[in-house]
C-alpha cells in the first residue's frame, strides 16, 4: 500500500523535509561552543512565538507532559490549591497530574465541547477571598474536542477579581499554530511541545514563565530534579545545558523557528485560519457537527467531529486507515467512539487538507453516512479557490 | 509557501522515501565486490519487469534518449532504413535522433490523439518486399498525448507480412507501470528510464535486447563509444561495469525492483489503471476531454487534457503552480497550449491523485472554465470509493 | 574545514547511517497499530541487553538524568536513607539529586579514578543493622574518570550481610557496550541512554526494573507524574504509550537494538574492549597516565587521561577541535583542566579510532607534550594489526 | 563489521553530508522555472573551476566516457587523425574509444608513470606539416598512475610549431582539486565528472569547449544524437535542459560548487596538495615508491604506490577491505597486481587520511611487508602538525 500519504492526526504533525534534513546531521558535540551559539537564536524566537519578548523559556527532552510537570514542581507545592477546567481529555491529565504530585483540585466540569467558563471561573476566583487558589490551569487549545478557550478572559476574571493566582496555561496544540499573547494575557507559565506547530517529532517539552513565575520557580525549594527550571534558564542564558540535550531536536527546533519567522507569525496563523475554515465548511457539508458547540469556540489546529448515533468514530479511522491508508485521530474520552478528529496543523498545504478531507468523505460514504460524494471537497474548494461561485 | 505538495508530471514522479533512503547511503566502491553482488538480482527484476526471462538487460548512466540512441547505434547502421510513427512529441524525437544518426526514416504520419496506426505499418511492410526496412521503432506510451499504442498488434503487422525487421520499442513512460510483455510482443529492443515507473531520478537509461537483436549488435561493428551494448552485458553479467557507475542510482534501482516485486507487478498495473480512471473520471466531468481519440488508447501514466477554444493550457500549469504550489505537466509541441497534462505514475496513492485532482479542479475554476466545483472530485472518488453511489 | 570527522567524546556517538536512515521517516502515527507493533521487540531486545529475561523494561522521553529521577521516585519516599559512593562527576549528580529529592544520601567518598569501595559499603551495610538503607545507588561505569565498578562485588556485599537494600545501577555509558547482567549481579533498577551505546542521538531515557523493585514502584503513591514507571510498564506490554512518545527515537531504538544483535551482544562487547585496549596502549606509549588507577578498573568506553603538570586537558580539547576539527571530551569536576577524555564507544571502527588516536597525538606535539610522533598510534597499531612484531 | 569507514578510492570521493542532503529533495519539476534558476549560477561556478571565465559549459547525464565521447563526437569526425599520448588506463581508454569512434590515433607510447612526452610530442606536431592532426588528445592527471601532465607545455609545443591542432583534456580527476587553467593553457576541450572533485556520485559528465572548439562543434553536421553539445549550450543558456536531466546530481552540483567556492579555489588545490604531501611522506617512511617518476609528476588527487617483487597490490586491496572494512583502489592495467593505489581527493580531512594511512599500514604489516608500524603515520603527522620536531 502506497505509504506516504499526509497524516492528519492532530499532531505529531507532517514533518517538513527541511526539519528532517537539519536533523539527519551527524553526532554534535553539546559542549562545543557551536552547539551553545545556536541557543540564543532559539530562545528569542521562542520569545515571540509566546508572545512575549521578556517570557523566561527552557526547552528540555521531555513531551507535553513534561513540560506541564515541570510548571506544577517548579511553581507549585504539594497541598496547594489550583483551579481548573474539566472539558477534555487534556485538561482531564493535566488535573490528574497536578492531583498525582500532591495538589488539591479546586475542579469547575464543563461539557466536552465547551471552553472554559469564565463566569464560573470568576465566581471560584471572587470567592476564594482568603486567595489560598495558587494557580488556575488552563488549556488553551483542547485536542480532544478541539475547542479553544479564551485566555484574555481568564485573564479579566483573575483582574476582576484581583486574585494574585497563577496563569499557567497548555498552549501545546496551539502554539506556534494560533495567536498566543503571553504579554497580554498576563500568562505566567506556558507549555508547549516539540510535536505540534513546531512540526519536530516528539521530544522536547518548551516552557516560558513570566518574571513573577520565574521569581517564584527559583525560590521554591521542592524536589524538582532535573525538571528544574532556573537551573535550565540559567544554563542556556550562558549557552549550555545542564544535562545532556536532545542535540538532533534543538537543531530541528532552531530550523523549525527559522521557518516560522520566514514565513512570518501572523501569515502562519492565518494559514492555519484558512485551512481550518475549509476544513469545517466541508464538515458542514457533510451534515456533520463539530463537537464544539459553537464558532467561536473553534480551534484553528483540529476538528473533533460528532458522527450520528448508530455511526462509530473509530470505525472511521479504521476505515480511513486500513482501506485509504490515512491516518486520522480517534475520538478520546469516555464518549470517545462518537467521534473523529481531524488535525490540521503544521505544514500543511490547501492540497494536502483536500486529500485529507476527500478521504474522510469516501469513508463516510463507505460506511454509509448520508452525504453526497465530492459535496465536503466542494466546500473546502470553494473556500479555498480565488473564485467564489455565484 | 507549503512546499511538500505531490507532484503531477508525468515523470520524473515522486520518489518514495524508501528509495530516498536507499540513495541518500554514503559512497561506495564500484569495484568491491558488494557491488557487484546487487547487479545480478537487479537483472533478474528487469527481465520480470520488461515480460522477457531471456531479455539481455543493461543499464547505464544517461536519459531515456540515451537509451534509444544505444538501440539505434548498436542495431543499426547509418544509411539503413527504418520505418516510424510520428503521433507525438517523443515519437517525433526519437525519428529526429534516428535521422541525426544517419538512419533512413520512413514516416507513418498519425494526428497527435491517435496510436500507431497498424493498417498503414501493415501496408508498408508488405509494400517493402525487398525488405530494406531494418527495423520498426514504436512509442508503447506517447507522455505528450497520453497515448498507448498498440505493441501485440505491429508484432502481427510483422508477423502477417513475414517480415524480419526489428521492433524496436520506446517502453520509457509505460514499463513498470503499465503491461509490457516484450516476450509476448516479440520486441526486439525495448528502453526504459529510471524516473518513470521505477520512481527514481533520472539518470539511468535500462535497455533490454532480444537474442536476436543481441547477436546483431554483437556483430555491429560500428562506432558506439560508452553505448556499447555487448560491453555492457558482458560485464553486467560478471558483475561488474564497464565505466564507472552511477552507485546511488543503481543501488535506488535495486531497492525499487525490490519494491516492485514485492506489491506484485500485476497489482502494480492495476493499481495504476485504477488512478487512470479516476483521472479520466474526473477528466469528464469538467467537461474537458482528453487528447487521446478513444478509450483503448487512454494511457495508465498520463492524461493530456485538451481545453477548450479560448482557453490556455499553460496558464493551467502556471497558476496551478504559482498559485497552489502543485506542478502539472504543460502540453508539449506546436499546439502545446491548448493541452495540459496530468502524470499519474509512480508512487501515487488514491489520496494523492485526488489531492491533485482537486487543485487543478480550483485553478479550471479560477480560470472561468465552465464546471462545477468538486464534480471532478466527486467523479473520481465514484470510483475509488468502495460502494458506488446508488 | 572539513567537517565530516568522527567524534571522540563519550556520548553522544557517531551516528551510524542505518540508524540516521532509520529515524529520518516521516511522521508516523503512534496511535496506530503498526507503531504498537515495534514495541515488543524493543521490550525483548532490551531485556538481552541487560542482561535479565525477566527485566520489566520501560523507554521514555528523557536523558539519563530523566532515568536516574524515574527510578528514585518510583522506587523511594522522602526521607528515606540511601547508600552512595561518591568518586566522580556522575556519581556526585545522583547523589545531587537524589538529596534535591529529599532523600537523606550516606555518602562513602572514594578518589576520583577509583571505582566503588567494596569493603566500605560492606561495612556501612553491616553497620545498618536495623535496615534503614532503602537503596544502594551505584555508578557502573562512571564517565567523568574512566571508571569501572565492581556491580557484582556490591551485590556480594549486599548479600553477605544480608542486607535488603534496593541495588540501583548507572549504567548510561556501559549498557550496550560492556558486559551488564543484571539478572546474574541482582541489580534491582537499571538506567541507560539513547545516546551512548545504542548509538542514537539522545532522548530516550531506558530503565530496567527487577521483580521486586516493580512490585515496590506499584505499590509506591508517591508524586511521579511522567515518571510512573507502572503506568509505562503496562502501556508499553499493551503495544502502546502512555504520553506522545519520541516516534523517530523510538524508532531508531528498534533499529538500534537489531543491529546489536545482528552483530551479537558478545561480539559488541568484545570489540568494546578491543578498541579501548588500542587506546590505552597509545596513552602509554605517549607516556601518559590514565585517570583509573589500576588495570581492573579500565572503563571500556572512556578513557579519562591525566595530562602533566604544567598542561591544561582543556587545551587539548580545544586545539584537537580548532586545528583539526576533531571533538574529544573535556575533563569534568573540579580537577576537570587537569583531565581529557577519548570517547571509544558506539560505532567505531579500528580505522577510525586510529584516525582520533593520531589526531590526538598531533595535538600533545603541537602543545609541546614530551612524546614521539607515532608512537602511540604505533602501539594501538601493534594491537590492531593480525601480526605482531617481533 | 562497523560500515562507516572512509573511503580511498580515486573516485567516487566521500559524498560530504550536505550534498548527500542536497541531493535527497524530494522530485522535482525539471520544467519549473524555479529549476532553470539554478542552471546560471552552476555555469558560472563551472566557468572558475574549469579557470576560463568565457568557456561554454555543459553538464548531462553520463560518466566521464561519455565527457570524452562527446567531445570526440563534436568536434571530430571519422576518419580524422588525432594524436594521443599513452601512459596508463585512461589514456589507453580514450585512445580506444577514439578509434572506436572511426578515428585514426598517432599514438606516442610512454612509460606509465611517465608524464606526456613533451619533446616527442613537439615533433610530432613539427612533422605534420600538412596539419592532418585535427586534435591532440591528454590526460591531465593519470589516475591509474598517479601522474599529472605538463598541459601548459603541450600548448607550448602547440604554439611552438605553430600546429592548429585542437587541445582536449581529460581532467576527470583533476578539475576541482587540482589547478586547471583552461584558458591560460589554451585547452580546447576539458572534460570532468561529478564523482572525483566534485564529491557528488557518477552521474553527470561536464564538458567545457573555447570559443573555436564550440564553433567547430557547431559547425560538425556528423552524427551526435543526446551529445550533442550545441544543443546542450543552447538550451542551458537559455535556462532549460534539452533531454530530462538527473535532477537530483544538478541539485548537487549547485550545492558542490558553491562548498568549492565558499572555501575558495586556492584553498582547495592547497589543500589537495597538504593531504597528498602527507601521503607520499607516509609511502617513502614504508620504503615503497610511487609509479610516478618524479616529483613533478606527482598527483594531488592519487597516489599509485609500487610494491617490491613478490608482493601483490591486489592482496593489499583484499586485505585492507576484508580485514579493516577499508577501500583502497586497485592496481589497473597490464602490471595492476604491481601496485595500489590511494586516493586522496574530495572532502578529506587530516584526520581521515591518518585512518587510511593507519590501515594501510597494518594491511602492509600483516602481510610481511617491511616496515616499521607507525613510522607511515608519524610521517604524515609530522607534515600535518604545526610544531615539527627539532
Amino acid at each position: 500500500m502506497i505509504a506516504n500519504n499526509p497524516i492528519f492526526i492532530p499532531g505529531p504533525t507532517n514533518i517538513p523535509e527541511r526539519l528532517r534534513l537539519a536533523m539527519a546531521k551527524a553526532a554534535w558535540d553539546h559542549r562545543s561552543p557551536a552547539f551553545g551559539e545556536i541557543i540564543s537564536p532559539i530562545a528569542k524566537g521562542l520569545q515571540q512565538i509566546f508572545g512575549d519578548p521578556g517570557a523566561h523559556v527552557a526547552f528540555f527532552t521531555g513531551s507535553g507532559t513534561t513540560g506541564w510537570q515541570s510548571v506544577l514542581v517548579n511553581l507549585l507545592a504539594p497541598g496547594q490549591r489550583v483551579l481548573a477546567v474539566r472539558n477534555g481529555m487534556f485538561s482531564e491529565r493535566w488535573i490528574a497530574l497536578a492531583q498525582d504530585l500532591g495538589l488539591v483540585v479546586d475542579i469547575i466540569e464543563a461539557p466536552w465541547g465547551q471552553g472554559a467558563p469564565i463566569a464560573e471561573l470568576g465566581d471560584a476566583l471572587a470567592q476564594d477571598s482568603a486567595h489560598q487558589i495558587a494557580a488556575v490551569l488552563a488549556v488553551h487549545n483542547e485536542t480532544s474536542t478541539g475547542v479553544r478557550s479564551d485566555i484574555a478572559a481568564i485573564r479579566q476574571a483573575l483582574d476582576g477579581t484581583k486574585h494574585p493566582a497563577l496563569l499557567c496555561v497548555d498552549g501545546v496544540s496551539s502554539i506556534a499554530s494560533m495567536p498566543f499573547k503571553m504579554q497580554e494575557w498576563g500568562v505566567d507559565a506556558a507549555v508547549a511541545g516539540s510535536q505540534k506547530g513546531f512540526m519536530l517529532p516528539t521530544g522536547l517539552a518548551i516552557v516560558a514563565l513570566s518574571d513573577k513565575a520565574r521569581a517564584l520557580a527559583a525560590a521554591n525549594k521542592g524536589p524538582k530534579g532535573c525538571l528544574n527550571l532556573e537551573i535550565l534558564f540559567t544554563a542556556l542564558t550562558a549557552g549550555s545545558f545542564p544535562f545532556t540535550p536532545a542535540v538532533s531536536l534543538v537543531s530541528g527546533l532552531a530550523e523549525s523557528i527559522e521557518m516560522l519567522l520566514e514565513e512570518g507569525l501572523p501569515q502562519v496563523h492565518a494559514r492555519h485560519r484558512h485551512i481550518a475554515q475549509g476544513v469545517r465548511a466541508a464538515v458542514t457539508a457533510w451534515g456533520l457537527e463539530p463537537v464544539a458547540h459553537s464558532p467561536e469556540l473553534f480551534s484553528d489546529t483540529v476538528t473533533a467531529i460528532r458522527v450520528p448515533p448508530g455511526y462509530s468514530g473509530n470505525a472511521v479511522v479504521e476505515h480511513a486507515r486500513n482501506r485509504y491508508a490515512m491516518n486520522f485521530g480517534i475520538g478520546l474520552g469516555p464518549d470517545g467512539d462518537r467521534v473523529f478528529r481531524i488535525g490540521h496543523l503544521g505544514y500543511l498545504s490547501e492540497a494536502m487538507v483536500l486529500s485529507g478531507l476527500a478521504v474522510a468523505e469516501m469513508t463516510l460514504h463507505d460506511l454509509n453516512f448520508s452525504l453526497t460524494l465530492g459535496a465536503g471537497v466542494a466546500a473546502a474548494q470553494r473556500h479555498f479557490s480565488d473564485k467564489t461561485e455565484a
